[in-house]
């Protein structure tokens, strides 16, 4: 399959010159903290002694749960068809992001419950009226999981094809932190509990509850040990559809953003599926979703912000866009002690 | 004293009001996490309901410390003003950064060992070659002590004159850790060995002595309970100049946004001298260096980054400046449940 073949690799020539380059400007060594860390980590992503960020690609993916009919959600269904609406017209977190940095934002419907009138800004790319209820029988089948990667890849081409220098990938289906939270359990073998926090705004009987539902999934999907036969057990379209984004961005060299909870979910089956992946990742934040500590942590991953967002859409990766481009051009422009006639540590 | 004067008061009915326009907003309640509470904050600071940052002023102070001929830093003395000289031609991480974020950057010598000729962008307001050496006698006197408050007064209406809505205070002065943990201790009451770490980059051995050295000031001054003494004989005159620029720029309602350590310092003598003044205050972020974290808690303070910065000048300040425009951005664009159509909590 595709998704097997290798992400791209670093240049790590390129990564070693830009370490020894940040060593050498007017500034104590070290003291741009993860500052230098991006700038050393996109230099050896786009092989470049100057790099920059002036293309970024947002793509929110949309689908509808069938687990929702367990009762596992603060929101009715709708939403998510309804907030699909809302990202086209620019009223969304996301929509409002992608304007203030600049950024094409591209929304892709892998599968609501109700069809959508078209709207612009809107790809049309479901793959059924949402999954099925995995508490009762696998989320879809497998010819709709490899659609959903296909979907995934697809986005991710057409975000090579305009020059994209960054990808965010954001997502919205009511539901997904369940589904999400059931797709780490069973990758990571955790017990519900560990992993399962309020999503969009659960009470704790709700989270008790969602716990149970969780828990009822994983037993009935106990004997799925592959990620990919996990995705199509417990998956959501959008999911699915994130992981193959984040692989065919890998395999062509293109940087990703990991937002949050749900996208960290489908980080970590990428680089499950595909290891060398995860060298493209950027990661945004630490959600206040509890159990995102848990999967970042697999990841191995040092987000940048801690501030207590929990949205998803890929809003906090397309804040954190604007401190990425602080960090590069700090690389790219500050004087070295040489330059400046500075002088260096006694 | 013109320092005693209140600090401006914050609306708290547009603050009010702004809160109950962030709860119906597309998004669950909450999830902008720390976004939210900017945007709530600065409606209240700017008497607005669309609050904004279009001009964002920083000044970096510099000076030189006697305490230094004790041994105290990593970097010799010479690079106080080699670094001034560095920011006017545009080399240093602050310059590139607001350059970077479009604010208008001003440098002001309050001290420097060695006279400087004439820079752009430099402003010349001197006070002495340095501080005396703190350990031995004041660090200044009553008079130089009451001259560089009034310098960062004077910066501030500067800053409020060109209709600056953010300002930010950076520092430079080689030994600048040494005076402002010694400063902290004595407000704080704290022993130097639970403020002091390594600066801009001391070994071990190192901050072993610089905690020797402030504690023997310590002794020396520990008759000083009030602030403006305390300053007077452990400060230096940047960091008492950001003292006076925060309380002018409080009393005339115009936000800071607190850098590092030191700056954290001179916020905390602000707030002890002018207890209203801390409304004003916005905290970019918790700086490697480990007592900051005490000075932070000591103004109740939640700042919003911590990624191992330790660089000051204002560079982690300017940094974030980004993060508020995102965080407005939201608060004045997003669509509301009404207006986009979408369902709310079930």
């Amino acid at each position: 399959m595709w998704y097997f073949d290798n992400a791209a690799g670093l240049n790590l020539a390129i990564q070693e010159q830009a370490k020894q380059h940040q060593a050498i400007l007017t500034k104590p060594a070290g003291s741009l903290g993860m500052l230098e860390e991006i700038a050393i980590q996109f230099s050896a992503m786009q092989s470049s002694t100057s790099p920059k960020i002036d293309n970024c690609y947002i793509a929110v993916f949309a689908a509808d749960h069938g687990v929702v009919e367990e009762n596992i959600s603060a929101f009715p269904q709708a939403v998510t068809a309804e907030m699909v609406r809302n990202f086209s017209r620019g009223g969304a977190a996301i929509s409002v992001l992608a304007k203030q940095i600049d950024a094409k934002l591209v929304v892709i419907n892998t599968g609501t419950v109700t069809e959508l009138e078209p709207l612009p800004g809107v790809e049309d790319k479901r793959i059924a009226n949402g999954t099925c209820n995995f508490t009762k029988q696998k989320a879809m089948t497998p010819e709709q999981c490899e659609a959903a990667l296909l979907v995934g890849k697809t986005i991710a081409e057409q975000a090579i094809s305009s020059k994209a220098d960054i990808f965010i990938g954001g997502e919205m289906g009511i539901g997904n932190t369940t589904s999400s939270s059931a797709l780490a359990c069973a990758l990571l073998n955790k017990d519900a509990q560990t992993l399962v926090g309020p999503g969009t705004g659960l009470t704790p009987d709700g989270i008790t509850h969602k716990v149970k539902i969780i828990q009822q999934a994983l037993s009935l999907h106990s004997s799925c040990k592959d990620p990919v036969a996990i995705l199509e057990s417990l998956g959501g379209f959008e999911i699915v559809a994130l992981v193959g984004a984040y692989i065919r961005a890998a395999q062509s060299g293109l940087p990703c953003i990991i937002d949050g909870f749900i996208t960290s979910v489908a980080a970590l089956f990428a680089s499950k599926i595909n290891p060398g992946s995860t060298h493209w990742f950027i990661y945004s934040h630490q959600s206040a979703e509890p159990g995102h500590k848990i999967i970042l942590d697999a990841l191995n991953a040092q987000p940048l912000l801690n501030i207590g967002m929990r949205l998803g859409e890929g809003s906090a990766a397309a804040n954190i866009v604007c401190l990425l481009k602080n960090a590069l051009s700090l690389h790219n422009n500050m004087a070295t002690f040489e330059q400046a006639g500075v002088s260096e540590k006694s």
